[in-house]
């Protein structure tokens, strides 16, 4: 029976640490500017009050920083700091039994109920004694003058007045005895982003189809005269499909058909040729000089690049001469193709994270996204990452930024739930989400809570995307513009991060491969296309006034402080927003129903929302610059689809009333 | 950017492991012969199949066993072993990527395509060839001569049969690949108890009240008379306040009166005197000669002894005068005495945890344990153990079950609920409740669905007591008759452990020291009762029938499958039980309103139930012997509490019809 190694008096107790993702294995996310709220349980046995403290900093940093906890209910404790760079930090708890905090607190009773506490003060003048030795010099000297008065018998008339003395207190919270304080058991790791991971606005456009030129392959340089045009619209991530050359043997034809014809373009996710591959610019786009150009320019524009990283080849891919030992080799001979049977992909060979070398695939591989980030890019969109192994990206994500810790990585893995939050936690900075296909009212409810309300929220950042070249879903193909109207303003509204690939939205294009399918009709995929960018018919100055609205109200460029409100109708879908501080406060109320008017009833927690039961506030449509005036927390809405599907309400609750004219008072 | 030192093969992912405490801190609890039921969530990249296996081993053992895992939904897996030692056990679990499975499934489709799968046959005979090498020499024989068909292009009329044979399949599940297997990153505990430790019902008596003579101090040999009367009610723990020796120094009187008058025997837990400590016996009781007599005469009942131990001393406690240094001590010299200030505890002296010497104190009072464990005694009810420091229990509890692993703990911390969480966590078999103050439907539902249905069922194994020497709750003050029986059968039905301090209970004593509190008037905690057990109103025998049902219906042993179900009624409570097995399923509707009958309908899972909607089925009403025949899901009950408060369905759910009959086939 040893006592094993263990400072049997520390008595604080903690536990229940938040946030904190699988017991601390992985990271959990923030922005560079956040305060990060930490929670704990603090207590220990019996009576004695505690005091708790919150260490913190960059995880390379030699020591730590500290802010103090403080006690809410049930034994649950709150601080915050702020993360001001960017990278790794790491956090923990610290809390101990605070021995003058229990005497003062027992000194208040005790002198409430008249007791003789002759020997409560000499406990007392021990304790401030015992502080004076880890004070500084001037405060030690205050320190033992209070000590010596609870000392003299002679002074007893003072006693009350030092016990309950504020200035003690708070001398005395200075220098708290931490010899045997309990420190929580694991250090907590958090990942700052850029802002941007938050809060963004996406746009994914084929460059190829870029030229003004009908039937004409576009170049970065016809890429750059778009650029006002996105800017224009307010989005600030332009994300562009795979760059490099692409594959000729086995090349796809337009509309997905097994065989191309001449002159047909190829998919760029098949990549890879004679001209180069994963790091190397498809020579009809143009020169890694225009790409750096056009990166250069985007950026004038407040527009960052994004690149789609498909860690692929097609079998013309040097890779595949330089590296045969990456891909799977067949018996007779040949290289495995990508394969779902019955169906074959032989345009496609997946890399085989099985290989024997995959270390040096692993750095050749990551040594991808280092070379875009030399040519300026730094976000990427990275295809099917859940087809390749796990350890992989939480290596690669891990080795790119902790040389470059402003870099992002969108994971576009549609897939099941549980693989989808994986490579959230691997280190993804932002996720694509089964948004696409959650229309009712119910859906939306349930699968937003999970995103934001629970766990999921501190290491899966959803991006959500109304269309993608592979998604044009069936709800888009029979709604109308309506339908397009609503699905942006659900996207851009519940998620801080969303993103369109255009100009398909906004020329609200809607004509399926086929009948069932989700695949756009003659799809940019294979295909080389030439738009009108002023189609008067088009929504992007409506998407514009959307981004606009994002931007001025920093209600919308969060996800954690979403809620979903009550309507008494199912096609109405009402949720809120606000601002970290709760100055900005927006309330959106959408008909998801794109055919047919619908009114209902609002229910408001008002009490939550600073508005008084009494009082009118103004409810600002910002789409519209209606203003309404509401009462109380139940109120009346109507959503017209044909004109705009969805009121969206600057709250304006301090509203003037007569008794604060001056002559009033 | 150097690869850290992992194998990056391993593609399988191993993730939310359950059961787990606190990220794998704690132990989760089971019982001897529980099948410990293990879900993860296993997946890989892409789309190839898995295999999964569970690990499992005593803590001290040095090889692993084995069970395999199998899927469920949502990369769900699921897996069993069976604990059948008591201490601790520890698991894990090992998943690999299957190359065989995944060929078997893609041959299958390649197969019912009718394609050209020629190459994939030898793909397979490289699977199978590679199996052999880790095959028995038999098993090889067979592998290798299956290899060479699939290689023999003139016997390609038998490959189709070959890839989808079962016993090939089945061959090769037994000599997978693992060499690049992912092991969960952590080893999980299991804490193995007694069978008592989920299912038990305890009695508590005072000794000292158990003479035949009124006013003479009762010992364990009138104790021992006691024994059948226990038995018969069917308690299978027996719980003593403690029977130490009782100080002298500020004796409490009758009632709690600050002045002991001569005579007053003092309190139970004013631990200490002349005559010894914590490992004595007060001599009034008996020799402990006596006790041992007394613990083996209620062995033969069926009955286990529980002992409070109660860490505090008297100040005539021998510890005052050999151990000073584990009391704190005044400036004025004297010893701290217990405080809640403004009140004082001048009879109790605690013990002070953060003393220099606290190993040689956790020693000695774990050594009380120990003491008592040679005595015959295997339960301990612990007395205010949130007064003590946590990791004192931590290291107490686990050193006196290293040895006694079939040694149980309760505790007795009405407290705040992460408190009394922690001390599960830490160590303790079984806790008391909030039973005594949970009323309505809604209360007892809420608090019941946290207890049995979160991950609080891991580590936390209820108790629940109507009323204890210090709770005379204020509906039993009030609800007579039958507010007793439906408070019994609440604690007794809802809770697989349960408890009443009597004859208090049964004989339905009610009154209160004054009004308002719930302190018994002429409490035995500070006086001695006589007793007359053949009282004709009591509840005994109603009390013996419920202990019969709990021990004839295995639904009953369980917390875990407890489950709340609608009755149209909120006076009315229904809820259910099942067998591990589901062969036993009891249904309990109790009325919580003792004035009045209520009447309802009841709503069950049918299907769930396994109950045909087109069938009847028998209710057997165990209390009373009725029976009822039911139809499908809603069905009405009827309860009066002023003959029985509940009724205690055995649901009989396979009637026979005279489609069963012979004659009738």
């Amino acid at each position: 029976m040893t006592v094993r190694d263990v400072e049997g008096r520390r008595r604080a107790v903690i536990e229940g640490v938040e946030p904190q993702v699988d017991g601390g294995r992985y990271p959990a996310k923030r922005c560079l500017g956040d305060a990060v709220v930490v929670e704990a349980d603090i207590f220990t046995d019996g009576h004695d009050l505690l005091a708790g403290v919150l260490l913190y900093k960059r995880a390379d940093a030699d020591s730590w920083m500290e802010e103090p906890m403080a006690a809410l209910v049930n034994d649950r404790w709150r601080g915050q700091f702020v993360v001001d760079e960017l990278g790794p930090w790491v956090f923990t708890v610290e809390a101990w039994v605070d021995a003058f905090k229990t005497w003062r607190r027992d000194m208040e009773k005790r002198i409430a109920a008249g007791q003789d506490a002759s020997v409560d003060y000499l406990i007392g003048a021990d304790l401030i004694d015992s502080a004076a030795g880890r004070a500084s010099a001037r405060d030690a000297q205050q320190l033992l003058d209070t000590a010596a008065v609870l000392r003299d018998t002679s002074r007893a008339s003072e006693f009350q007045t030092i016990a309950l003395d504020p200035r003690v207190t708070a001398l005395m919270a200075r220098y708290p005895d931490r010899s045997v304080c309990t420190r929580y058991e694991r250090e907590l790791r958090i990942t700052v982003d850029p802002v941007r991971a938050r809060f963004s606005a996406w746009y994914e456009f084929f460059p190829r189809s870029t030229s003004p030129v009908p039937g004409r392959h576009g170049t970065f340089r016809d890429a750059e005269t778009w650029l006002p045009y996105v800017a224009q619209m307010g989005f600030d991530v332009l994300y562009l499909p795979p760059i490099h050359p692409i594959g000729l043997t086995f090349r796809k034809g337009k509309n997905n058909s097994v065989k191309a014809e001449a002159g047909d373009v190829g998919s760029p996710w098949a990549i890879g040729a004679s001209a180069g591959g994963h790091k190397s610019i498809h020579p009809d786009l143009g020169t890694p000089e225009e790409f750096r150009s056009f990166v250069g320019k985007a950026r004038e524009h407040g527009i960052q690049i994004a690149l789609d990283i498909a860690f692929q080849a097609a079998p013309d891919h040097p890779y595949v001469k330089e590296h045969p030992q990456w891909f799977r080799s067949r018996p007779d001979g040949t290289i495995q193709y990508a394969e779902n049977p019955p169906k074959k992909y032989q345009d496609i060979y997946p890399f085989d994270f099985e290989t024997e070398d995959w270390e040096a695939m692993w750095r050749e591989l990551t040594s991808v996204f280092l070379h875009w980030i030399e040519q300026g890019v730094e976000i990427f969109r990275v295809d099917n990452p859940h087809t390749k192994a796990f350890p992989f990206w939480e290596w690669a994500i891990a080795a790119v930024k902790r040389r470059h810790p402003q870099v992002l990585f969108l994971s576009e893995a549609f897939t099941r739930p549980k693989v989808m939050y994986r490579l959230g936690k691997l280190g993804f900075s932002q996720s694509y989400t089964y948004f696409p296909w959650r229309h009712t009212k119910q859906e939306i409810t349930d699968y937003f809570t999970e995103l934001t309300q629970t766990g999921v929220r501190e290491f899966f950042r959803p991006n959500h995307w109304p269309n993608t070249p592979d998604i044009l879903t069936e709800f888009l193909q029979t709604s109308e513009r309506p339908g397009f109207m609503l699905r942006f303003l659900l996207a851009s509204l519940l998620g801080a991060n969303y993103g369109i690939y255009g100009p398909t939205f906004e020329q609200m294009v809607n004509a399926p491969l086929r009948h069932g399918s989700e695949e756009y009709l003659d799809s940019e995929k294979y295909q080389i296309h030439h738009w009108d960018l002023q189609k008067p018919d088009s929504l992007a100055e409506f998407i514009a006034l959307v981004n606009r609205i994002r931007r001025e109200n920093a209600a919308l460029q969060n996800d954690h402080s979403l809620r979903f409100h009550n309507v008494s109708n199912d096609q109405l879908l009402c949720f809120s927003k606000q601002s970290p501080d709760g100055s900005n406060l927006v309330l959106v109320v959408i008909n998801l129903d794109p055919h047919h008017t619908h009114t209902g009833f609002v229910e408001l927690p008002a009490a939550e929302f600073g508005i008084e039961d009494t009082r009118a506030y103004q409810m600002h449509d910002l789409l519209t610059g209606a203003r309404y005036i509401w009462h109380g927390s139940r109120n009346f809405v109507e959503v017209n689809p044909l004109s705009v599907p969805a009121q969206v309400f600057r709250v304006l609750r301090r509203m003037r009333t007569e008794q604060q004219f001056e002559y009033f008072l």
